[in-house]
């Protein structure tokens, strides 16, 4: 048995390269990347990270380094079912989500990675293994481009592999994202798989107004048009909208998936693994999704994600998110065709130039 | 226009004079307590503080030292609701709840503090005055004492003036539960106001099995039967328990609230004010339960909540904590005759002994 021996927390702050912008976060220049390295007694080192849109980093290194480090030192690395549910007992009160979730997701992570290291498989393997090819879309986070430069990103996502785009919406004015999405789709072509993303903008009612306002475009998806906390108003959405509608990326519980789903909120669930409780709740909220019929897609941090949604059946589109991490990986996930390719490497295969990481530590 | 000008953080870890013990946190031997010192540019200071039980409270300081302190610096001091909004979406992304709640709620106690110092009023006043003379009941956590301790105890709060007493429930077999009970029944007298809280300890099934082996004990509430997080669950064990059914110190949104209250799952609302967004999102949270024909109550904190619920027309009993705060406070707040007292000063009136609390820095 080899237990949990160490546990080394980073927190960096990431510079983008280009500048991102969204109806919600307005301006982001950079997010911050909180690492944990779990050692344990044989020596095998597990990674793990999660990260934010600029705040609240601190605290979730903090969660880690104080309290949930010390709680799994000595205990068995293997037994990750029973560390996540001692992790989140000893959190939930004041806890029960929130930054605690991406705390406990970025151990998770670190330690399915050791375990995968250690029965030398890569995780997509372990999980199942459905299919290492991933059909994938590129998110891009670009309210505020200019339409030409919005049409010459989608460009560039092609040449880079890409077979399917987001955009976000949520402009000051509806008829602005109905032009710009009606020359997005004018300029990919009918066919193209194409998501839209409004980042909680809008009320109920605007969502629904612009849900048909959006009608001719076939759109695959229309992610978070309001608040994830209304999950009764976004079943009016789905309703009354008649679109199909995306979000998780905000929700940060097994259970809150449950509530989506059974009220009919969401037609695509989208966890993302660095926030909602890692592999272990990712894997749980992709069966729950299958078993009510639903597809599972994804949010952020894609070089970890793909193992999830490759031992999926119901996988679909998985986010493809450019949030700078490119420059710190050894081997960035491949794209080919519009799909992303799972990596033979034992455990996730990602691996952090912690050596470059040192210039932007927070 | 006074503007918030300096914000200063602590943490302390608090022993209990007395061991506490419940269900599903085990045996507590103390707990962290995290202070916010708001002082403005007239040099005015307003008081707020959190708490944790043992875990995560280091997190929460870094909230607000790191992320929220410089968010607030140079605002208007006085324009809460406006700055609540800016703390909630700083730290929403990964959050949406948990500590980032605990964060937010210890700095909304502060300006509220400063801002009924500057009136000259004190808050149950400020917030609209009902009666300062608010129901208690003492908070016994107690899952572990033998039944001869309990019922001493029960004595010891009677001396104390409280006329309603809340014991743990949750014990290994349920007709264990129900001796005690019975118990306490017995030695209260039929009519003596008595509520049970569970901690979370049971399936929905169990609950409602238990709610009806405790049918004859004429309880006020039963608390907390099953997790927070299952709504659907909580409605069933209200109607098929046939018991009012407490719950809520584990809610840490406006949304939470208005979710379990649509779905039927709480009849006795508990909003913590330390860990639900302060002042501000519990005086919501009363207005939402009036709104559906229901009490109010509370969890934690007594000392700050008396102001809140002297303000709410729909109060009811206010949970008195034995957090062992009051071996720090220059006032610990009157019971008289089953009733506790709103003061009269100005802001809270709550002062912590901030030269004793350095010999328990955390
Ligand atoms: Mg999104
Ligand atoms: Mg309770």
């Amino acid at each position: 048995m080899a237990k949990v021996e160490t546990m080394q927390t980073d927190l960096y702050r990431i510079p983008l390269q280009q500048t991102l912008t969204d109806s919600m976060h307005g301006v982001m220049l950079d997010f911050e990347l909180i690492t944990v390295r779990v050692t344990d007694s044989d020596g095998a080192v597990g990674l793990g990270y999660t990260y934010t849109v600029n705040h609240g980093g601190a605290a979730v290194a903090v969660m880690i380094d104080r309290y949930l480090a010390p709680l799994l030192q000595g205990q068995d690395a293997d037994r990750i079912e029973s560390l996540w549910q001692q992790m989140w007992w000893a959190l939930h009160y004041a806890g029960r989500g929130g930054h605690v979730t991406s705390a406990i997701s970025a151990i998770d992570i670190a330690l399915w990675d050791l375990k995968g290291k250690k029965a030398q498989q890569p995780l997509w393997r372990l999980f199942g293994g459905f299919d290492p090819k991933v059909p994938v879309y590129a998110g891009g986070i670009d309210l505020q481009l200019p339409i030409e430069d919005l049409l010459a990103q989608a460009d560039g996502y092609q040449e880079h592999g890409f077979r399917a785009i987001k955009m976000k919406v949520g402009r000051p004015q509806l008829r602005e994202d109905v032009a710009r999405v009606a020359r997005m789709r004018e300029h990919l072509g009918e066919d193209f798989p194409l998501m839209v993303d409004a980042n909680m903008k809008w009320s109920v009612d605007e969502s629904i107004r612009a849900a048909h306002a959006l009608a001719d475009f076939n759109l695959v998806w229309i992610e978070e048009p309001t608040i994830p906390d209304d999950f009764a108003g976004y079943a009016r959405i789905v309703r009354e909208g008649r679109q199909p509608i995306a979000g998780g990326e905000n929700l940060h519980t097994l259970y809150e998936f449950q509530q989506a789903i059974t009220a009919g909120a969401i037609t695509f669930p989208e966890p993302d693994v660095s926030n909602c409780g890692g592999y272990t709740t990712f894997r749980k909220v992709s069966a729950l999704a299958e078993a009510h019929n639903l597809p599972v897609t994804s949010h952020g941090v894609h070089d970890l994600t793909v193992h999830a949604l490759a031992a999926a059946p119901n996988r679909t589109y998985m986010e493809a998110h450019g949030f700078g991490l490119d420059a710190y990986l050894a081997a960035p996930l491949r794209i080919e065709d519009g799909f992303a390719v799972a990596p033979e490497l034992p455990g996730h295969g990602v691996e952090l130039d912690f050596a470059s990481l040192e210039g932007v530590r927070a």
